[in-house]
């Protein structure tokens, strides 16, 4: 019946490609213009995080790999503040709708949106003659008062990381041709790792629990570890040491590191891991929960009284200086 | 104390322009990745709507109308669900961080937020080196199963439309030369209204308890008045007839009607007018709520049994053949 109602191309496109990601009520069958997010009593936890093509993503990326960074970046910072995913809305800014684009694409978006257990509620199609933006913004439940934040470390809280961090800076490295490139040039295992690691985040969303158990304050590491760290000492108005020898590094990145220096790898973005504190009396707690989640962590410092940015030592004690802390867009 | 973390230029660009508007609690002052929104039980709507430059706003638009026109496409969608405003989270896409266009952005983003009592709760702000985009997902509340869908709408129903149909269509046609242009050469009074039309929707959100009371059905007109009431109509499953003599046109549209025809003006986009089915015992108390609360609203046909699309008649009760019902953007 519907092409009687001579339905819109986009029309046809999203029921074409995302209607079958739009498995919950709440997404209403994207019949309508909203979407309908029911709630008991819990606080909903909203973000929202872009990815424009030649910025975030390469333009020779896959189209699979780029759906899945588009989401993951936003199930991370979910993870971070120990929220449960409940749902995502997709806006996609496409300069042509090419199936063998958007096929995979949605397919991809489709299978992370199950895996995680986040739907698509809901989302907007716009033609644009520039690069290629996708927008996400996700929503999750925590109890009421309970998401965490990044205001909330204390003196004596120590720093955790999970996972490792720099290998998305690396892997951004080896497809622009830089230095990585050329150093893992006869290591193909090496650098399919670090490219992997660039296009597809991990979030930890298997570490929310844990996260909102005990975490004083958390934020993911989407900027680099050196300057989201400052700015998680900032908002809770403490300072920080920082020992650099036990930033988790993967074997790739242990290479690396003689090569490209601390910098590169604590200043590069992408890395979409969990930073929290976490205070003394609970961190025996959390490492094991972030054990049985499957979730590696690493303590890497302590929170200390001060405004001072964190302070940064080797495994001598002596302080490192960090010229450059953060990507910036601008 | 900040510039001592070194707070990256994008960091300093939110808390420059945007932190003043994020006056809600739940907006966590955009020191935080994520946004709470509290909810006590209500169902939240959620819509997310985006502009591009180029497509949706010429380049040459003033900075504020970009900002009205970005939030208020939104805004008229939570007011067609019959919701109320709760606040919305922007992702822009920048080319540059000029002063002269942010500065002007960022204050009239403002004013609308506080007089449609719609906070800013969080955001992305991205470069790209293409045309500028502004992506906005706006929540509402609703009493828990209330919203107002598509589907709702029954044989018998009357077809209501609020304000005038057409003039965003006209005004763009005036701004990109066309035969507008050369019809109202000397009436600048025209010119300017039909503009301000297509560069700063009115959404009804005055009319959204009303929507919610009596409407069985309701969306906002954004891509053309005759292509949305077929989407309407596909969504209950019913047809309806119009008389197009009843669509509500400005006296600059009147005029124009003539020149341009009524296909124009009712495949046009950018109305953001709420289109409503309301059953015939309610229409009466819509209609007059709807004067209470300011806004113009107009019987335009009736909802019929049907798969058909809907048939447009004149004011002889002859049919009308519209060839295009919709702005499409592909």
């Amino acid at each position: 019946m519907q092409d009687k109602h001579q339905v819109s191309a986009e029309d046809s496109l999203i029921a074409r490609y995302f209607k079958p990601l739009a498995t919950d009520p709440g997404a209403l069958g994207l019949v309508d213009d909203a979407a309908v997010l029911s709630s008991s009593g819990d606080d909903i936890v909203i973000t929202t995080d872009a990815v424009v093509e030649g910025v975030h993503y390469l333009a020779t990326d896959p189209p699979d790999t780029i759906a899945r960074k588009a989401l993951r970046v936003n199930l991370s910072d979910l993870a971070a503040k120990g929220a449960t995913p409940a749902g995502f809305v997709l806006t996609l800014a496409l300069r042509s709708k090419e199936d063998r684009w958007l096929r995979p694409f949605a397919d991809a978006l489709g299978e992370d949106a199950r895996s995680f257990a986040c739907p698509l509620l809901g989302g907007d199609t716009v033609s644009t003659p520039g690069p290629q933006m996708i927008s996400i913004t996700a929503f999750g439940r925590v109890p009421k008062g309970r998401m965490v934040g990044r205001t909330g470390a204390r003196p004596g809280d120590r720093i955790l990381v999970t996972g490792t961090i720099g290998d998305a800076a690396l892997g951004l490295d080896v497809l622009t041709g830089g230095a990585m490139a050329a150093m893992l040039a006869s290591d193909q295992v090496a650098q399919d790792y670090l490219i992997d690691r660039y296009r597809v985040p991990r979030p930890r969303n298997a570490l929310a629990a844990a996260v909102l158990a005990h975490a004083s304050a958390a934020m993911d590491v989407s900027d680099g570890l050196a300057g989201d760290l400052a700015k998680l000492c900032a908002a809770s108005g403490v300072s920080a040491v920082v020992e650099a020898h036990r930033v988790p590094l993967s074997a790739a990145a242990a290479v690396a590191i003689s090569a490209v220096g601390l910098e590169k790898l604590v200043s590069g973005g992408d890395d979409y891991e969990v930073l929290c504190a976490v205070p003394e009396a609970r961190c025996a707690h959390f490492v094991r929960e972030a054990n049985q989640a499957g979730v590696a962590v690493a303590a890497i410092g302590t929170v200390i009284v001060g405004q001072q940015a964190p302070r940064w030592t080797d495994a001598q004690g002596r302080d490192i200086t960090l010229r450059r802390l953060s990507y910036s867009h601008f």
